[in-house]
């Protein structure tokens, strides 16, 4: 494929000659393959921008937040139109604990009085910015009813390593109020390690240099945070476990044996507020104590000190806790061959307010994929499995929707699910997909049959040539990006509806959308709105279009293909750089944990600190020790020549041969074979032994949990454990591989 | 030294009893150096903070700029005190050319009116900073007289880097106005860049994010620049040569051959001036175009865009150009022994205000060393050599009263000087040091020997600890830091007195001085004043006895080694690196050419690009040859071979054998070996084969500079070229050393 980019028409030519008589769809004959590439091209017909522009203004023209009279509004107009489309529906109902505010107060009683406004501003540019008696207010879901005054301390992202230099500075958070900036972790992170650290209340603030002025233009003259917009979210310990807080691990059914409130582990136990850069400035500009570290500034116009001083904060925070149905919309076209194999698609349409493009944006291109799907039904084209649409419901409060359903279905799924292709947001951009990596190859086989509206070559390409700029300045990593044809998905952490799917069921999981030309401040605001989405999104719906040829083509060639594409020496490839990166960093940490405790021990951290400042030396660590990777190294190499062989041995058989689909149903639930039974220490939600939100992190993926955080948190023991654990799903999975090879 | 650190008492008492009995300082016998070491104890016993204060308080109590009433002030006073002290006192005049505003205005008229203020806000709290009526308000001397309307456009800090993303923009200063931020480069290359660009104007405004309230408190409050702050400053194209524009290369003496103001190749030939960020707030505000990139924000609390937009500046400025008297103060003590033989130290008088920090807190530490000679020699205590020092009139201007010295003592000065000790501003923290790398041993030598006022260990000892806690997350760096028992002092830009000595004339230099605790926003502006200067940089006045402790033992042990401790091993060891450092560099260079020029073939840059925006692509690159260094290599290698024969017989030979000083006459003129007879290529004042300031970075050194700079200017054939001249002349240094070896 470099030819086409270094413009060899003549051997781009050939190429596409040549790839048009050979087997160019894995998982299908040349035969098979034709049908699929007419069928697929007869899909990409039917999708229409306009669908997609109608689905943004239908949904999001009021607010939705769960339980809403908008949210029912959605509900029932995406079921009546995958109804009008073909599909068998049903809307499952689960009931879940959602808070809304009743009181919020924030104020500065001291060195100035000052009272937070907590309200975002109505635009007359913005047409449905002023619906403010259905919009909820600023505040973050599960936060705990409180009323607390103390001191004030800044605390930046308010992530670990922020702690860590805090407590250099002599600083302690306990009985204070902490402010913290939006950012860098997970938002309920910030009130987590607050509480942990013995911070009494949380106020966490959009700082300008994150997604307000110092980026861009604000809103509505740019796309922007302007200062009034407030970033809403929830503030669930989602990292023990997503969904209702009161039924871990199993469907929150009408029914369903419940926790008592007190007793559930994810909810925060102190008051948490987000406020606007407008309400914060105040707050911000009234710290004293130390300047805050050059990577801890923000851009509002002033010196950030830490604090604490002379100010002293009241926050007042009351909530209205109520179980609230949870409606997921499932819309099913049986699958004519194997009706019990499932192709799952999923997205939310639940929004913190109107939110055009979170998720509304990401739900239309799936009900615009959807509506295709049917009219090529109509055609009388049939899906060889069954494809399942969901539009899941309360996503924001903590993934409720999916979480309940997939925990409710755990049995039937496990057995009949043969992947799940999620979305959320989308807009004008680059491919982005994460997910199970024996899938890879054949995301890039999608990525590369789907054309980029903007520039007219394949996205894969287009996303290709963005990551090789984008390493222009270092060689060693450019000239890697150049030798492959490849792109690299990345692996699932958390903030979406995959979660339950991958990290709890072990099923094949990808998570995709488009993005990176459409940055901007209103995510979770009243700002994030048709207008706004129209002006600074995808003004031209087109990669609505885009990801629903995308995510469709992952669809059509799951719910067909005669052998499913699984590629499980992909999968080991990249498990083994994994492997190899925690080694390394082990290494590293070894080095630089005795070079660090000699500079502690010899006090140059204290010499070299200004002694008219208060800079303590950081903690002496434990010595790194030498750990046997071998258990892994070995399980490493035998999933190597089982997934090899499996490769070798596939291609000797037949595909599509008899009417059994034994072979595929090995495959796609071969992945099973990596959740542990105990799952990841601390939060045996979480059974996938190689992919997971980070503990610390949130967000962020981290591969090869369980050996990954205990190395992180120089937990020698339970690193060297995990790495047996870890071993053990990995020749499991070699074993069963091996077992369909034979 | 490594014990000490780790608190081995026993061993660091061994140590020092041990190096007592030893040769411990270098240049000295057991004998003579006991009798050092005791000559510097009671040299250390006469310096006294009281007189740093007193000096400081005097020579800053009113503006003293090139030619004023209170720099004539200063240059009795000064000459007074060396008069007192019982040394031979002159006052050297030279006639430069200087220039002082009439008419300052700066108005935007479109698409608002705003009319800059220019000036700088009196403030109860510091006591000189109402001295209007002898202050120079701000501006940049040697600007050209102009009056230009034009549009303004935005270029962060003006560098060539800034120009190629401008161009990428698709964006031409020609006929603008460019307005910049004061950081990165020299002050002097944002004119001279502008004007080569077709700019009729240039703006330089000192960035919030850079010297003010992004870095701490503002003053009075803190030490950072308020919104009224101005840095003053010459923007003389020093990097072609430095002193009086109109005599390059002779004393501007009051007969000398002067060129015509219009054919002084130094003059930049657009008006160019500087301003606070109050007044340059709405300017930045008002432009329009293209967000300015991540790196090109500064820290205004607004959306930074490049330009231009629908604002029209107006900018007209007239000066006063004058011959003024440029009067350099020498003090002398004849040296007992050699008195033919000059240890030179020099700081600088003038400022651009009233300038406590810059240059009276250097000054006032030279003032109290030079005292304590004095009272040393009143105690029978004689130099062998004859010691000078020096206080240069005009630096800020360009190096005038130092350069036009040096010229005009040109020849005597290469018979006569052993060394040139220079400094500047001064304040509390880490000992910095730069020059010439034979005299690196003996910098480490008296680093040792000076103890910190702060933490009580030695000042390089607390370098050390600062060096190693600064790559706490280098592994390899710090390893390196923690195998070493010396510190690495830097390589001669420019900035300072020491130009003409090392640059033009091959005469050995240092340049040293405190500071790194003593960061503030008061350079070249009303605010470094005494008050300023006694609460943030230097409060108890030790840093000044630091610095006349190091530099006063650097002048006595030059004055009074039997040896001179010249070490051509120790640069043989720093040119080595730098060739290496080269060497990498174009590896580096050629593959990224090779790489680059791959993408921009490819055209990923365009399609990496957001179609809605206009980014082009880089230009391709020539490609990078191979470059022949062998005979770079070769004399390095013979530099090699006789540097260690030198050292090795050196070894051998007695120390003071004789009353002849032969030996250290030839060593302490070897480093004239390193100069070319040409200079540099367009820029022949420069003629330092090793270390000159970069030209396109200013204040910057670049090392081995003919070679390094034609390659970065990818001119390969004058890198090759360079490559021969460099070899000639490190051939000639070895030869010369295995002369003195015979």
């Amino acid at each position: 494929m470099k030819h086409l980019r270094l413009g060899g028409t003549a051997i781009a030519i050939f190429f596409l000659v040549r790839g048009a008589g050979a087997q160019i769809l894995s998982g299908f004959s040349a035969t098979s393959g034709a049908t699929q590439v007419a069928a697929e091209k007869k899909f990409d017909g039917y999708l229409d921008t306009a669908d997609v522009d109608l689905f943004i203004k239908t949904l999001s023209s009021r607010p939705h937040h769960l339980g809403s009279p908008g949210d029912q509004e959605n509900t029932n107009f995406i079921a009546s139109q995958y109804k009008s489309w073909g599909f068998d529906v049903r809307v499952e109902t689960f009931y879940a604990l959602f808070a809304t505010p009743k009181t919020r107060v924030l104020e500065m009683t001291a060195p100035t009085q000052f009272r937070a406004s907590l309200m975002e501003q109505p635009l007359r540019e913005d047409a449905t910015s002023g619906q403010v008696r259905e919009q909820l207010p600023p505040y973050n879901c599960y936060s705990a009813d409180g009323d607390v005054t103390g001191e004030l301390v800044y605390l930046n992202y308010g992530m670990p390593d922020d702690y860590d230099y805090l407590r250099r500075l002599g600083i302690d958070v306990k009985g204070k109020i902490v402010i913290t900036r939006y950012g860098k972790g997970w938002r309920g992170l910030k009130p987590k390690l607050a509480q942990e650290h013995g911070a009494i209340g949380c106020i966490i603030y959009s700082d300008p240099a994150d997604d307000g002025y110092v980026q861009g233009d604000v809103y509505p003259k740019g796309a922007f945070k302007n200062e009034w917009g407030v970033q809403r979210g929830s503030v669930l310990d989602m990292l023990i476990y997503p969904g209702d807080p009161l039924t871990p691990g199993i469907g929150a059914t009408k029914d369903a044996k419940r926790l008592d409130r007190k007793d559930a582990a994810t909810l925060i136990k102190i008051p948490v507020l987000p406020i606007s850069y407008h309400d914060a400035a105040p707050l911000v500009h009234a710290l004293e104590g130390p300047v805050a570290p050059p990577e801890w500034r923000g851009g509002l116009a002033m010196t950030y000190h830490v604090g604490p001083g002379k100010s002293t904060v009241h926050l007042k925070l009351e909530f209205d806790w109520q179980l609230k149905p949870v409606n997921d919309v499932v819309a099913m076209m049986p699958g004519s061959r194997f009706p019990d194999e499932w192709v799952i698609r999923g997205n939310h349409y639940d929004a913190w307010v109107n939110g055009a493009a979170d998720p509304i944006s990401g739900q239309a291109a799936m009900l615009t994929e959807a509506k295709a799907v049917g009219q090529l039904a109509k055609t009388g084209w049939k899906p060889a499995r069954t494809i399942v649409y969901c539009s899941w419901d309360g996503e924001e409060e903590g993934l409720l929707g999916s979480t309940e359903w997939a925990e409710q279905h755990a049995a039937e799924l496990q057995q009949k699910a043969v992947a799940y292709i999620n979305s959320d947001g989308n807009g004008r951009g680059f491919l982005g997909a994460s997910g199970s990596h024996a899938l890879e190859p054949m995301i890039n086989e999608v990525a590369r049959d789907v054309t980029d509206p903007e520039t007219g070559i394949s996205v894969l390409e287009r996303r290709r040539s963005r990551e090789e700029v984008a390493a222009v300045n270092d060689n060693k990593k450019l000239r890697d990006l150049l030798g492959k044809d490849a792109f690299k998905i990345g692996a699932l952490g958390s903030g979406s509806d995959y979660s339950a799917f991958t990290h709890h069921l072990g099923v094949p999981s990808i998570d995709m959308g488009y993005g990176g030309e459409d940055p901007g401040g209103e995510y979770h605001s009243i700002y994030d709105s048709y207008d706004d989405y129209r002006r600074f999104k995808d003004p031209t719906f087109q990669y609505g279009v885009t990801l629903a040829k995308t995510a469709g083509r992952v669809m059509l060639r799951l719910a067909s293909a005669e052998r499913l594409p699984f590629d499980f020496t992909a999968f080991e490839k990249t498990l083994g750089e994994y492997i190899a990166d925690i080694k390394t960093q082990l290494e590293k940490a070894r080095e630089n944990t005795e070079l660090e405790n000699r500079l502690i021990a010899g006090k140059q951290f204290q010499l070299a600190a200004d002694p008219t400042k208060k800079l303590l030396p950081p903690d002496q660590k434990s010595e790194v020790p030498y750990v046997d990777f071998s258990p892994l190294e070995n399980a490493l190499h035998g999933l190597d020549t089982a997934a090899s062989a499996l490769k070798h041995r596939l291609g000797e058989i037949p595909m599509g041969a008899g009417g059994d689909d034994s072979i595929n149903r090995r495959l796609y639930r071969a992945e099973q074979c990596l959740l542990s039974d105990a799952g990841l220490p601390r939060r045996g939600w979480y059974r996938h032994t190689i992919y997971a939100p980070g503990f610390y992190t949130g967000y962020a993926v981290k591969t090869v949990p369980g050996v990954r955080e205990a190395m992180e948190q120089r937990n020698w023991l339970e690193m060297q454990r995990e790495i047996a654990i870890t071993a053990v799903a990995v020749e499991k999975l070699a074993s069963y591989l091996n077992g369909i090879a034979r």
